[in-house]
This record gives structure tokens, C-alpha cells and sequence, in this order.
């Protein structure tokens, strides 16, 4: 029985039929040998992440495929996840906004990434600041994404975005959208007044213009959340475990559940990532740790650009990494967050394949890892909340329920 | 259609793939043509009791399986369920424990079951007695077992166990595991020191030590439950049924639901039970009951003692037992409560074969019973709490939900 576990998830895995496949879907089209023996050595099924139909974003889907379910209970919303993947120290009772660092020309967004700047620390300091009691700490995330972190007494999360979400609009005003929130939406729209001129007048804009690049001369916000401690993982189930992931989401989320986030270089959560340099470390950290959570962003960004070839081009680099998990005494648990269909570029509420592979565990007849296939598997059809009892009892560190 | 059923429970029947048999597990290595002819005959599948990958003791399992979802409210714990399973008149609101006869040698326990003491009815009377108000009444169980009722008005059942559960350390003091158990606890450790009095000066270990014989000089107490009465089976579902079992965890899980119980000669709950015996019987109730449960629990023994080849020819010898079922017309219903698979020697959380035989039922493509052909069957995925539901659509026995 093994004793360890790696789950891989490979984000907005599953897919619908595509017609330059005909009719097979990237995964089905790509040549994945060791997926396929993977398959073929345990057992498959379809997963359903927030059960049938529903369709997840990400961080939703993460918490109930790692056993947090109901997520709600969990989950505190985007801001603060992005805050801790981010590195900030986020502290119980903050509240959190993703931040976009974006172009304005004239009042209206022009570009809601400051022409994809590469880092946006060098304004940190100048965008951290307290007005009236209440403290922004700004933490820079990658390319032209960060957080903010507000922290006082009496701050409240329920606020409206300012992210207009589409180029050729205006920011929004931020609104409460709880009576007990009016002061806090008050104090940002003042924040974000204050944060704009600093960053039209900013030496480091002068210098992108100069260069014609776009300035980051304003920011965008949106998922506000408050931050809580949950249970750890280690706590929950007795795991002592780290994440491999490139995208400050699944930091923030390994973070949020107290897992080491290991950096390995080359791990970028785009679709130019060392897969290889990831699965390598992941079967290094077995010596470490017990549970090894790999997170692999490419196959979702791939479905919302509608490329049907390079999710399948991208799943078959996957394959290839995955080999140097060949005679692994392990559990190797494989599956995606959700469906990223390229035929809708967005996510769905399809169902997602899944495999489990031990040495001596139950078998079924599946002889490839697909989502035709993985629906004849003997795991039927799952949800994302089966997940984690069925690895603790592949594990045997599962007691029995008296 | 089918009036009457019989579901038969093997204990701990589901297994993995065992090295002896090739990687075929005891159920699918056993020759087993009657349970192929109802498989072939009926619709199999795969069932969860608990739900997926979660370990359950045989307790929780049989709730779920008989209906009474989810278990927590209705089963009382492991104290009272053998308290009743051994016969005692137990009352709404009493505490029970489970007990061991056990042997202490300088405060330490040598044998947890006091050399496999065949009776310990003799001990009843003199370790039944009344402190400060308070009743505790001893009723022997099989062998070495026995429960132990606690009466009175204010007793509590948040109690820890005595029972250290390794020889060779001391007896555990009861531990109050909530403010208002602080009284209970402390008359129950008056009474563990009285009862240990009483038997290291009992006539009857005096007689055992000149055997040469283990004393059954203390006894151990574990699984305090308070006891609360719930709905019959026959209120429930209309069915009057009885319980052919040797165990007394069984016996007490069937009084509790208000079936009957039927003692049948030679089914002793061990390996070598009459399980020819208890399904002739089984037959026979067919005349006077709606429902028959049969409990089997040599299966789980053997799992226990990893030991597949005995577990397959102690399915064979089930197998043969059944062939006496050969043309019945009433349904009939075979699983387990869980998995103990050999190479774990414990219980685990995958999933159990079943299969729903009956006449002019809606039949699958099954060929023989086994758990990989069952993951294949028509039922596909189910969990312990969709037996009955099943059980009585094909006894067309279920009102319409309207």
C-alpha cells in the first residue's frame, strides 16, 4: 500500500469534441502513452467537481477536490487567496482585492494590464499607505498583478468591484454592498483616487512612456474577501504536504491550507512552464513530504484561447514529464479542476476525467485516459468531494468511522 | 413480483487483488457457480456504504445498509447495540458499555480475554449492584464479552474507555468527556475497583488458577453509548422481519430495530459457523416474515487475519449454503458492510459488490459476482442508504412520492 501521494491537476482538463480531432477531444487526440498506462494500472471515472452541471471557477473547485467542502465554508474569496499566492502576510480579519495594475487614457481603461508589464513591485511602497485608521498594504504579484490588503477595525468586505472587466470603460466606483460597509467603500474610492495620482505622476511611467510602452497608471480591484484561518491539511488529514504550482491562485490556496509552496524554477503557470522541471521536483519532495499537490495552468489557458491543438500539443509535453513518475510506489492521483471546453473558450460544468493509480489497489477495465473512456471506468461518476477520502483510504491513513 | 427478501451480509466480503490468486481477490477466486447463477440472473453493482472511500466499522455500515440514514441518529453507539445484542433489558436513557473479562498480573493486563473464558454468565450476579443510586447491571455475551447498563437519573454516556486495548499496559481510568459526565465517571471507576475486588477473590478464578487457567480477575470497559429507541423496521417499511445472526453486535443492531431475533444451532458469529444451517433457517422464516437478514461474519475474520485462502473457501462454503435458496421467488439481496481486504488485515474504505436477485426483475449483462465484474454491473455506483430504497421498489413495496 503506498504510503505518499501526488495529485496532479492539470486546470480545465476536460474538454468537448473538437472538430479538427473529429469529434475527439484534446486529450482523447493526444498521444499520452504513460497517462494511458496509468489508466490501464488503476482505476478511472468521471468527477464532477461542484456536482453535475455546475460550473466552477478554480478556486471553488480546488477547495472541494482537496476535501474543504462545502468551499464556501472555506473559501475567502479571491482577494485573499491571491494576496497569500502573492507572498503577502495577510492577517485574520483582513480584507483583500485582486489587483490589476491597467492602462487609463482619458477616464476609460484602454489596456487591463499596463501592456503586460513584467513587475509591478517598484510600486509597493508608494501604494501602500493608511487613511484615517486603516491601513493599504499593496503586495506586487507577477506580470501586472497584485493584491490589497486592508486592514482596521471596522472594515467590511462587501464591495463592489472596480474592475470594469472590459477595455473602452470606465473604472466603477466602489460600492458597499452591506449597510456596515459604506465607510470601507468610502476609504478605497479615496485609496484609489489617491493611488492613480501617484501613479500618473510616477518616474517609473514617465520612463514606459518615454520607451512608448502603456503606463500602469491606475489599478484595477475586484474579489474582495475577508481572510480566516481554516484547519490546515496537515490537521485535517494527517499529511504533511507542499504544492508545485506556477499561478499565484494555487499558492494562495496550498498557503491558505498550510502546505509549503515550493519554488521551482521555470514554473511560471503559463503555457511556456517547465512541466518537466515540476514533475521532477514533485517525485523529489516525496522524500519530504507525504502529499504532493502539482498544479499545471497551460491546458486551461489553451481551452480559453479555443486551441484545440495546442491544449493537445501541451498535453502531450504533460505525458512526456509525467514518465519520470515510472515505478513510483506512490499514489498518483490525476485529474483537472474542470472543463475548459475550446469549443466555448470558457469554463463548463462538463464532468472531468479522473484516474488513481497504486500498485495492488482494485483495477478496472480502462484502457486509456480519456473522457469517453474514463465514463466506462469503475469510479462511475464521482465529485470533487470524494476526492480526498478515497486517496486516505488508498493511503490507509483513513480511520474507520465508528 | 417478489413479497418477501432475504439480505444476506457477508462481513468484511470486498477485498483487493490478492498475490496468490494472480491478482484476483478471494471473492473471484472462489468457485462460487450460485452466487454467478443470481448475479447472472439479477443486476449487480457497487456499493459505497458510507459514501466514497470512507472506512466505516460494521456498525455504522448496517445502519446505512437497513435505511436508518444518516447513522448518527440512530444508532446508539457500540455499549448499548451489544448490551441488547447479548440479551439485557435495556431501557430509553440508560448508558451501556461494551465489557472484556480480562487478567491483570501486578496491575497490568496480561490477556485481554481472560484465556478465551468460555462463559462469564456466572459473574452476573455478584458484578450487578446499586453505589450512591445509581444501577449497574452485568449481562454476559459470548465467550469472554459482556455490557454493562448504567441506570439512573443522571447518568451520562460522554465517558472515555478503561479497555488500554494492548496487553501489557494498565487498565485506563474513566475519563468525564463533559462537565456533566464528572459524576458518572467517578461512580463508574468506584465500580471498575469493586468488580476487580469481587473477581480476583471469586470463587470461580480460584478454581480456574488451580486449572491452570488464566482468572478472569477484572474487566475492561469500552464504547459507552446511551440508549435511545428509533423507529422499527416494521413501522418503517411495513415489513415484519427477523435476523438470523451469530454475533451479538448483529443481534443487538436487529433488537434495537425491532426485528426478531432467530437463534439458529451452530451459528456462532466465528469460522467455523453452521452458515448451512442459518440459510436452511433463513428459508424456513420465509413462512412466518416479510425480511430476513442474514449475517455472515467468517468473511471478515478472515480478512482480519489476511488470510485469502481461507476467505475463499469460506465464500465457497457460503456459496454451497446458499444453493438451498435454488427457486425461490422471493428477492434476494447479497453484499457486505465494507471491505477487509487480506493485504491490510483491516477494513477499508472501497467499494462492496451487490447483487439484487429476483424474478421478472430488470436484469444486467453480469456474468459471475466478483468486484470487478460488479463495477461493471447495471446498478453501477450506489451507497449503503440506496439498499432499501431498492429493496422495496422490487417488493413493490414503496408508495409513490407525491
Amino acid at each position: 500500500m503506498p504510503s505518499k501521494a501526488i495529485l496532479i491537476i492539470l486546470d480545465g482538463l476536460a474538454d468537448r469534441p473538437c472538430r479538427e480531432f473529429f469529434g475527439e477531444t484534446p486529450l482523447e487526440a493526444a498521444s499520452t502513452p504513460f497517462m494511458d498506462y496509468l489508466a490501464r494500472n488503476g482505476i478511472c471515472g468521471m468527477q464532477s467537481p461542484l456536482g453535475t452541471g455546475f460550473t466552477p471557477e478554480s478556486g471553488p473547485a480546488h477547495f472541494e477536490i482537496l476535501g474543504y467542502h462545502p468551499f464556501r465554508q472555506y473559501y475567502p474569496g479571491r482577494g485573499p487567496i491571491e494576496a497569500l499566492g502573492a507572498g503577502a502576510r495577510i492577517k485574520e480579519g483582513d480584507v483583500a482585492f485582486r489587483v490589476n495594475f491597467a492602462t487609463m487614457k482619458n477616464g476609460r481603461i484602454v489596456d487591463r494590464r499596463a501592456g503586460r508589464i513584467a513587475d509591478v513591485s517598484m510600486f509597493e511602497h508608494d501604494l501602500s499607505m493608511e487613511i484615517d485608521g486603516v491601513e493599504f498594504i499593496l503586495k506586487a504579484g507577477t506580470e501586472h498583478r497584485a493584491a490589497l490588503i486592508i486592514r482596521g477595525d471596522d472594515v467590511s468586505e462587501n464591495l463592489s468591484d472596480s474592475d470594469p472587466k472590459k477595455e473602452g470603460k470606465r473604472p466603477l466606483k466602489i460600492k458597499p454592498l452591506s449597510k456596515d460597509a459604506e465607510q470601507t467603500a468610502k476609504l478605497v474610492n479615496k485609496y484609489l483616487e489617491l493611488a492613480t495620482e501617484i501613479l500618473e505622476k510616477h518616474e517609473l511611467n514617465r520612463e514606459r512612456r518615454k520607451k512608448g510602452l502603456l503606463p500602469a497608471n491606475t489599478i484595477l480591484l475586484r474579489g474582495a474577501g475577508r481572510y480566516r484561518q481554516v484547519e490546515s491539511f496537515r490537521e485535517r488529514y494527517g499529511l504533511k504536504a507542499c504544492c508545485i504550482a506556477g499561478a499565484g491562485l494555487y499558492k494562495g490556496i496550498a498557503r491558505h491550507l498550510g502546505m509549503n509552496v515550493i519554488n521551482v524554477e521555470g514554473a511560471t503557470g503559463t503555457k511556456s512552464t517547465d512541466v518537466e522541471a515540476k514533475i521532477k521536483a514533485a517525485k523529489a519532495m516525496l522524500k519530504r513530504y507525504d502529499f504532493i499537490f502539482v498544479h499545471v495552468k497551460g491546458t486551461d489557458l489553451y481551452g480559453h484561447d479555443g486551441d484545440a491543438g495546442g491544449k493537445k500539443a501541451f498535453i502531450e509535453k504533460v505525458d512526456r514529464a509525467l514518465q519520470a513518475l515510472h515505478g513510483t510506489k506512490s499514489l498518483i492521483v490525476l485529474t483537472g479542476d474542470h472543463a475548459t471546453p475550446c469549443s466555448l473558450k470558457d469554463h463548463s460544468g462538463d464532468d472531468v476525467p479522473i484516474l488513481f493509480y497504486a500498485e495492488d489497489m482494485i483495477k478496472d477495465n480502462t484502457y486509456r485516459f480519456g473522457e469517453h473512456e474514463c465514463m466506462n471506468g469503475g469510479l462511475k461518476r464521482i465529485e470533487g468531494k470524494d476526492i480526498m477520502p478515497e486517496i486516505l483510504n488508498l493511503l490507509g491513513k483513513e480511520e474507520a468511522i465508528e
